[in-house]
């Protein structure tokens, strides 16, 4: 689907071992910004369009990590945007000329990161290419436009370079280890990269110059299409989606079997987004089995069994729909709809009263892995691994949209707020995504997974799970980053 | 959206008052069988190309209600039909000439009515269109196949006309009431039609006439793609879906409140399909509401008011992917996916293991009406019934297809078995819609609806579904059909 090998003129490559071959990688680290101009040749001036998390996040790195050289980073708002007073707070002014209209900044700038929300990609990219200067290239940091585009039936703009970067992780977790990146040399959130359209020959330099930059630990090459399928139906299910409908279902599960809502809680959520994730972030997918007692890995057992295949199922659905285009006009007219009624929020449910009083007395005692719910949240790590496998996803992405992204960013904020805070501060395709998949893993965990758990568990799928190639794949890439601390305040 | 109004050359008509404005329908009864040759003028032969049942169904009503003229009703089936042998059965045989190759049939008869599956229709409608003779007239039980061509860019072969008659309920009750109909004249499922395409002039009388001796107790006009819209959305909401996420969410919500299993199965799925649904049937849907004493009425109120905003946002969205194709879309997708992996059951789950042990209690008491439960089934019909009417459907097909199917037909039908057996064994159309639907209304209610219950009602709500005109509607098309017995045993 991509070709994972690939050269460049500024930058040390290596080689990464992955199962059945090895792509190409760039290990990241503050050493290398000394050959940042280089990999920036003919760029001036970067315009980052939108001040959302992501917009945030990359402006700042991009202009510290560029501190030393002549290129300046500017910030683009929409007219009125109420974004405009946190950028000036973090610097970006119109008196310094590094903040201003979009379309401005746009038309002044030799890369243009449009980093604004799909929405608004879909409404106003057109403006925004009209304005662009001769051989200024675009920048994205995920694939939704091309989709859009192809669904529409049309293309980027002839002459341009059409680059993508694309951090595995949310914004807020990009500046965060950015700057543990000061102390930790190369801590930092992972990044894919395409090159869409190179008219020059610069883009693949300048888009690894630019993941260099964001404090990529390591950065591995896609290409827009498979970043845009991997990184939606991720969100939909292992990263968001699911994670939503596996702690609901769970939650009952915990409820109905006699626990009062604290412990219910925490044999559900707060497992999940506590020591599940932190034991896969520190040792790996294993690891949260074989931490277990043996009743406890009997309980595992049964539950990843009975989960694998309704999961696979699921993530398989996804896929097609994704793939097809079909989620994506499903999101297209749901934000018609909302135009003329407010999505509703999902964090009243009686579970999440439960999550104030959870966190409130977590200092007084360390959580151990319930086994049931670690067998369930695995079960479904797995099968989004090998539907992305049987796809033919580079290896580097399937582990840093299935695992890497999860454990190490979007876990840790859900532990530190809850998940359905975290459904609903995500990107609206994201958001849409949540609440229309996170029920049916619900559903189907609730109706198909948890009566078929009181089976005994599938021998040759627990050989397969111990054996799976991803345990390589997945120390393979934490090879490549320092230990850092990923826990949020 | 349709011309509601139309003449006829051969049977009486009627105007029916509906909430700003009147429809014209046919009132039907076995007095009219003696107009059958007049409208069935042209028609030799008719071909029932299908044996599911709603072919089944068809095919005998249809025979019988011709018995008296020299019009034949032959079935065609896909060679090595695993169906031949129940038609054999039935009478329809190859010796009499009445049964056959669907290629074969569909080429001798002057009407082709197509009631194979949908997924057969996608695959086959091109072969049968080509074997049709000149003049043959295409019949259709729903509008899904408009829908598909429209999808692929195609459209009906010229020349031909193309009608519709789509009784509202499920084959086994067009059979049943059918048969009732022979003690109490007029007895029967109501059906739309619609003349897609009438090159002769024929289509009306001939669509009349169909629906007359299928035993419809009235029959009223839509268009092909109207009653798509609101056949596909209905089995996704009311029908079929939202039932089972209604059914679902309300038994854990009185598991959760310390109910055994079976308590809580009454008071949900045995409820709605019991007490509720003949409430309905018999007397409306106020009279859900009237039958409480007032402390039950201040429940239905809290529960129809949590529940009316979620129930018509998530009809909203169906509405929406229905009309644009995309759920269409994904249907196609599904099907593709199950040829390598079956559909998984959902009857699996604890809740209905306890519906074995109420149905056996049954006969010991008469189960009241549960206030709770009342007010989100209500609430949920009545959600539906708004965004028909906001989509413009003529009033009868709102009716029909939001009330009157759900408690005389499907409901009944799920009383007898049960839910998930209901779901698990419809169109696959239907079931794969419930599938992705029916999780939507479950966790909506249990996050959105069930939290929001626990505020005092909200007045103007209740005051609107006090003077809904859709009792005004329900009441007129009331008239219409003589009163039976809906219970299936």
């Amino acid at each position: 689907m991509t070709s994972k090998n690939y050269t460049s003129r500024v930058f040390p490559l290596e080689t990464m071992a992955v199962p059945g071959g090895t792509e190409t990688i760039l290990r990241g680290g503050r050493h290398l910004f000394t050959l940042l101009p280089e990999a920036f040749a003919g760029v001036r001036r970067i315009g980052v369009i939108g001040w959302g998390p992501q917009g945030r996040a990359q402006a700042l790195n991009l202009r510290d990590s560029l501190v030393d050289t002549d290129i300046t980073v500017a910030v683009g708002l929409r007219p009125g945007s109420a974004s405009a007073a946190d950028a000036r707070t973090h610097g970006f002014t119109e008196e310094s000329g590094t903040l201003g209209d979009w379309l401005t900044v746009a038309a002044e700038s030799d890369l243009v990161i449009l980093l604004i929300s799909d929405a608004a990609l879909v409404a106003h990219h057109q403006e925004i290419f009209a304005t662009l200067k001769p051989r200024a290239v675009i920048g994205l940091s995920h694939g939704f436009l091309l989709g859009h585009l192809r669904t529409a039936g049309n293309d980027f703009p002839d002459g341009h370079g059409v680059i993508a970067v694309c951090p595995k992780g949310m914004g807020n977790s990009v500046r965060r280890l950015y700057e543990q990146g000061a102390q930790i040399n190369g801590a930092g959130i992972n990044s894919s990269f395409a090159v869409h359209a190179d008219p020059d020959g610069r883009a693949t330099d300048l888009a690894l110059g630019w993941s260099v930059a964001l404090g990529s630990p390591y950065t591995f090459r896609t290409t827009l299409e498979s970043e845009y399928r991997s990184d939606i139906v991720g969100e939909r299910a292992i990263l968001l989606g699911a994670v939503h409908g596996i702690v609901e279902s769970l939650y009952t599960r915990y409820r109905l079997a006699g626990d009062d809502p604290v412990t219910a809680y925490e044999k559900s959520c707060e497992n999940v987004t506590g020591p599940i994730a932190r034991t896969i972030s520190r040792a790996g997918l294993l690891a949260v089995r074989e931490g277990l007692d043996s009743a406890g890995r009997e309980v595992f057992d049964c539950a990843y069994t009975a989960t694998y295949a309704p999961a696979r199922e699921l993530v398989a659905e996804i896929y097609d729909e994704v793939a097809d285009g079909t989620e994506l006009r499903s999101v297209v007219l749901a934000e018609r709809r909302l135009g003329a009624r407010p999505m509703s929020e999902i964090g009243r449910s009686p579970m999440w009263a439960a999550g104030t009083e959870v966190r409130a007395r977590r200092a007084a005692r360390e959580l151990p892995v319930e086994p049931f719910t670690a067998g369930v949240f695995t079960a479904t790590m797995i099968a989004q691994i090998d539907e992305f496998a049987e796809r033919s996803h580079p290896w580097s992405e399937i582990v840093n949209e299935s695992v890497i992204e999860a454990v190490d960013s979007l876990l840790p904020y859900m532990h530190a707020r809850d998940v359905a805070y975290m459904v609903d501060n995500c990107s609206r395709t994201a958001r849409l995504g949540a609440r229309r998949w996170g029920p049916r893993f619900q559903s189907a965990y609730e109706q198909i997974a948890y009566p078929a758990s009181e089976l005994p568990a599938n021998e040759s799928l627990m050989r397969a799970f111990d054996t799976h190639p991803v345990h390589e794949a997945l120390s393979a890439a934490a090879k490549l980053r320092p230990s850092v601390d990923i826990s949020v305040s």
